[in-house]
């Protein structure tokens, strides 16, 4: 990508509080490297948008952002105003489903000097990826309610696998693995009680397996994987999952590691028909939002993911170290936020990294 | 129950070596309170019966199982023999059904003794109880393959959610929570992405907490609050999930606190309708099976909560004292499973905890 246009959205709540410390990372990057990296900023996809135009995206968002290269995505969501599923399904999923953003890459890493809520592990301990199915699976939009408001009422929602769906996200999972040192894979599943989508996910899991001998693959039901990710996070390299399961173990990873706050994500379309978009794990926090005391690493780190995939490794490099020289430095001599027990505000952190690059 | 009639099923792999010792912790409450328990044994749901007989279990098992009070439960499983959906779907999920076990009640307890993962955790920080839903939810059977082996391929499971299904745990959940101190009571949700039946469980929450005023209530979407487990285990009181969830939920919980071969569980039909289930957390554990180094406190202590269940609260207590009592001395003064630092074996472990009923 020559010049790459990036599409800045920072959402609601933190997202608006982190998102300029992510752009000052990447303008620095920009300079140092001469990328030509180009920003615009939108206001959509947050509940402010949904308040003054009753919907949260205009109609004409898909051609607006195919015009760029990547979007820098803060976060979505304040239930006070919006109930989740509303606002949620109204931006973000549309993004991941509109634009075929089929993989979620979640880096789970113990860094020097974020303090780890696990017994003796030090940073170089835990280093793997998560890889999440990003488009179908647990997350359908199929189902409905039966017999409302009387004592028959349910509710069915389907889940949904399609072979191009687990095929495509097995292929990018086993490639990641087969281009690490470690060359191992493991499949988060539940064939044991989750008893018609996952037997099927397995199968796939095993077809994909026999064209790539030199990964090692194993597998384990989310109940006991979820636990090893607390008793033996050493023992991963690249996870795949679902939609579902790999939500829910790209947060348990990085509660693992201490790093909530800093955990970075990408939703990308690998192929490059679509803009693929990089967001922090976190949400927006509706709950410190204002104060100003949101940690940018999550944001800033995110940055750097989406320099790698827009093919400046170098440039996100850069901003990695910059992360971890300035957390390394701890709370005594740099200004880190409350939460990495320090006393500073979100762009003195932002700043301190940016000045490191 | 007067002089209550136990079914004893030990089941596949480890199952065969942990129930042996937790009916020698239950003779010993037997005969230190005069219960006039009565055990028969079973050896259907197993995969060694399925060699036999070429299905799980008898046609008539639900008739021979309602003669009984409780059945007293291993594990079962044997993948190498037979995929885990054929023989779990095959015994436990239709004891669960068929006895309309709705509530799977997990205790989530740091005790002393036990190694725990997390830094800076001590006995009596977490302290908390599982209530999962146990016969609906995302284990449903309904749903199946389309287009077979073409690119189009794809399969559909639905997720059932009733209201009778759901507000009964609520129910269960909410009294729970309203007999101890802290009167808290979690709920674990994703309504955000799973925008169907989800929001559904929201909402069924939102009205049964109306009934339970001086119940304080939260809830978390299941990623963060899996987050949380790790990184707060003391914030929890009571936590209340769907059936995939709650069995997540509480392999997690018994990670966090070291004890995953220490957890029992309670499979329960609160009306007595039907006879109630109890067994430890952990599977068959085909890897470790026929070595005799399995830990049977789960099974030990699922027996506690049979006797709890039965009516017998004092002899309950007995054994989780026994159970506290040799974990607290260590395996220098008592004969530990491997997994607890010790050299023990299955037996050794199973004799001293009777021992000090
Ligand atoms: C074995 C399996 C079907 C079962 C479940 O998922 O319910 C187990 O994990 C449990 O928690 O009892
Ligand atoms: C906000 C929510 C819909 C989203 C998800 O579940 O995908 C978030 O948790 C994430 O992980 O990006």
């Amino acid at each position: 990508f020559k010049n790459p246009k990036i599409a800045v959205i920072p959402g609601d709540g933190i997202g608006k509080e982190v998102i300029p410390e992510g752009v000052r990372a990447l303008e620095a990057a920009n300079r140092k490297f001469g990328i030509g990296m180009q920003f615009d900023h939108f206001d959509f996809a947050s509940c402010d948008y949904y308040l003054k135009h009753g919907k949260m995206m205009p109609d004409d968002w898909f051609d607006t952002l195919m015009k760029y290269d990547a979007i820098f995505f803060g976060a979505v969501g304040m239930p006070n105003i919006l109930p989740d599923h509303v606002s949620l399904w109204g931006s973000l999923i549309q993004f991941r489903r509109g634009f075929d953003q089929y993989v979620n890459l979640r880096p789970v890493r113990l860094l020097p000097g974020v303090p780890c809520p696990l017994a003796n592990r030090k940073p170089g301990d835990i280093d793997f990826f998560v890889v999440r199915e990003n488009t179908e699976g647990e997350y359908s939009s199929v189902g409905g309610k039966m017999f409302p408001d009387t004592d028959r009422e349910f509710v069915i929602q389907e889940s949904i696998f399609t072979r191009q769906g687990v095929d495509r996200i097995l292929q990018y999972a086993f490639d990641l693995a087969q281009s690490r040192p470690k060359k191992h894979l493991t499949s988060a599943t539940k064939s044991n009680g989750i008893a018609i989508t996952m037997p099927y996910w397995d199968e796939r899991v095993e077809a994909m397996s026999k064209k790539f001998g030199d990964v090692r693959t194993d597998k384990y039901h989310i109940d006991i994987l979820a636990a090893h990710f607390v008793m033996n996070p050493d023992r991963f390299d690249v996870v795949v999952a679902s939609n579902l399961f790999g939500d829910i173990l790209s947060d348990l990873g990085p509660a693992c590691t201490g790093t909530i706050a800093v955990a970075p994500s990408g939703s990308i379309n690998p192929e490059g028909k679509f803009p693929s978009l990089f967001e922090p794990v976190h949400g927006s926090a509706p709950d410190i939002y204002g104060k100003m005391i949101a940690n940018p690493i999550g944001q800033i780190w995110s940055g750097a993911m989406m320099l790698d995939h827009l093919g400046y490794p170098e440039a996100g490099n850069a901003i990695f170290s910059a992360i971890e020289k300035v957390l390394a430095a701890g709370p005594a001599h740099a200004p880190l936020t409350p939460d990495l027990g320090g006393t500073a505000k979100t762009d003195d952190l932002g700043k301190a990294i940016a000045a490191a690059i």
